[in-house]
């Protein structure tokens, strides 16, 4: 029996594949210190788990409406707002369950097939995969190392823009390099989306997750939120990764056809989990503070080794929970020309697993340094130092 | 801004409006009979909020992969197996946020764009939705009354088989007209199906939603499994309609594509959700024996009432939770014509709402008869007599 041919063009997240090397080393009786997948292993916060029990108890077991039940999207309009200084109202609020439905739905709400899409490469690899999966041609722009992170090259990015170009993405705060633009690179967005008439997809999954300064988003400077769609998750935030629930925040228009597709693909997403969000939201804070804190702490450790660690060259990023070393010369240190090679090598040796920059898109021309991505959501910050120490002395041993 | 062309195609659940029509008739202070949603108004088994209680407490807040966790693959390979006589592994079994998102994952998997697939019409309005939304052609194939039900129209299904056919949806226990095939009706499905080589889609959210009598799978008759993929839900034998669980029980090409298609998608079904449906699987089933005990109360309520309703012809099914009686003679007494009219005035006339053939997909020439769907699950049995004798009452007055 044959499968669509449409399925060729289907991507993955590539990034599994080290998640199954990690059980397979651990299943051999070797300690794994996990820093490959962007998950939490902290509590979801009790107050949202309360108010998802006491829904439940409520009798929300029933189907809801397919955009979302209208306290949540209340909340999340209140909350977007007073985050980013926007005007959105509940109309503009689609319930997902989870940030990820926002990409497809995105495209596929804005997307006609031959069309253009720019994406970040290095970056979250759905966008390339569904890019292509619904009939589009995925663009790569890249991000440039700078002496206080990495920068996109916005002379690239102009030159990629043509007559068929439909949308950006766009990361700030970004998986995997914890880019954040600067607002006169935001703005330089906007005025090419602008300029071009392009939708945005402005994917904001680490916008709260921040240890200093303030988030801002395209979608609050001007004429851009009738264009631009923002990916809200509650995954990063209240430690909700499994939970499943996030948002679009849309135009009238694409939230509509979002609705729409919410009601052909899963009716609506899981009734009592949309309340326990609008606690999260809406109720005490100590508890999102505690997270936050705890992801610094580990953050401090992790760039404490890696820093010191010869070879490896980074800066410190104020946001997001990853690291994004050039390991270029640590790899030259170990006689290794092959990241994922580099990869497996320091798994064996010493347990630490991570992802590398080949999980992040496919490589472009002209890439001459090699990146590993350490992502510290998973580890306790006296685990983060004694794996990546582990690392640092097989690097330099 | 445009948005993508593809959205044309787009249909939707017109259901919904009725809901909308009765809840807005009901906020100017009227008393409301709702027969028109397939929701239950029962709560969960205390084993399964139990068993997902439990879940969070043991930390499963993280993400798992992307096909679900072993367990519920596992005792969802068990079920299926011991109820319909198959032979899956977990390898069969991928997870899904309800069993809606196997309709569209189904065709994305098998249906390349210009190909027909057949479906039931009168049925789920969302398989000729999302046909048409990905590019292939919706073939309604119908339902003839009999003295005990509906029987298909193999002759008609026969004679809409052609090159371009690449599936069929079968909905045995059917949803609106509860429809049960005979062995002989079901062999004659798979017959076709392995004769023009065809994919099944078997929705069988109503396999165990039977008052009497034993359910039979197509994918138990030899030859089947290999074409066919099994629609499951925990929505209607566990009363979870909101909680969003189900699952495809596929080929395991079908099923990898599938689970591939969820790490695109939402990444994964709620992680703490699938450890409730473990418990609903494997646990004590007296509270489910209760919920099908309950619906049987209203269904032989909601019977015995339209079966004594003049002009109002029906037949008394032993599945699902739906009554889809001949109203032609009912409206011919009221002088209405529209059977969507009919139902709009005995709306303000009884209260008593409900859905009719019109939201069931297109209707198709030669349709001389008019029919209205009573879904019963959501309403008390004293609820069903006391509404149903007022539109009773109306018909006749």
């Amino acid at each position: 029996m044959a499968l669509a041919r449409r399925l060729e063009r289907l991507g993955t997240e590539t990034a599994f594949a080290v998640s199954r090397a990690a059980n397979e080393w651990g299943a051999q009786g070797h300690r794994i210190h996990p820093f490959h997948l962007g998950d939490i292993d902290l509590p979801t916060p009790g107050v949202v788990t309360e108010a998802m029990t006491k829904a439940i108890a409520d009798g929300h077991t029933g189907y809801c409406p397919g955009a979302g039940i209208l306290p949540l999207r209340e909340a999340l309009a209140d909350d977007t707002n007073a985050r980013r200084g926007t005007l959105y109202t509940p109309d503009n609020v689609v319930v997902q369950p989870g940030g990820k439905p926002v990409i497809t739905k995105f495209l596929q709400a804005v997307m006609d097939e031959g069309r253009r899409v720019l994406y970040p490469n290095p970056g979250f690899p759905i966008y390339e995969s569904q890019i292509e999966y619904l009939g589009g041609t995925a663009v790569p722009y890249r991000y440039l190392p700078t002496d206080t992170g990495f920068a996109l090259d916005l002379d690239q990015i102009r030159s990629l823009i043509t007559d068929r170009t439909i949308a950006i993405i766009y990361n700030d705060l970004q998986n995997p390099t914890s880019a954040e633009s600067t607002q006169t690179e935001r703005e330089a967005i906007a005025q090419l989306a602008i300029e071009h008439n392009l939708w945005v997809l402005s994917d904001e999954a680490y916008f709260e997750t921040r240890y200093a300064g303030t988030s801002r988003s395209i979608a609050s400077i001007e004429g851009m939120a009738a264009r631009t769609v923002i990916l809200y998750t509650f995954s990063k935030k209240f430690a909700m990764t499994g939970w499943r629930l996030g948002a679009a925040i849309a135009p009238r228009d694409v939230a509509a056809v979002m609705a729409t597709m919410n009601t052909n693909n899963e009716s609506c997403t899981t009734h009592f989990i949309q309340y326990a969000g609008v606690a999260g939201l809406r109720g005490d804070q100590s508890e999102v503070r505690q997270i936050l804190g705890i992801l610094q702490g580990r953050r401090d450790a992790a760039y404490e080794v890696l820093a010191s660690t010869k070879g490896v060259h980074l800066t410190k990023p104020e946001s997001t929970f990853y690291l994004f070393p050039d390991v270029t010369d640590a790899m030259a240190l170990k006689g290794i020309d092959d990241v994922n090679d580099f990869a497996t090598a320091a798994l064996r040796a010493t347990g630490v697993s991570f992802c590398t920059r080949a999980h992040f898109g496919r490589s472009q021309p002209g890439e001459t340094r090699d990146y590993a991505r350490f992502a510290y959501s998973g580890v306790p910050a006296a685990g983060v130092t004694q794996g990546l120490t582990l690392f640092k002395e097989w690097i330099e041993g």
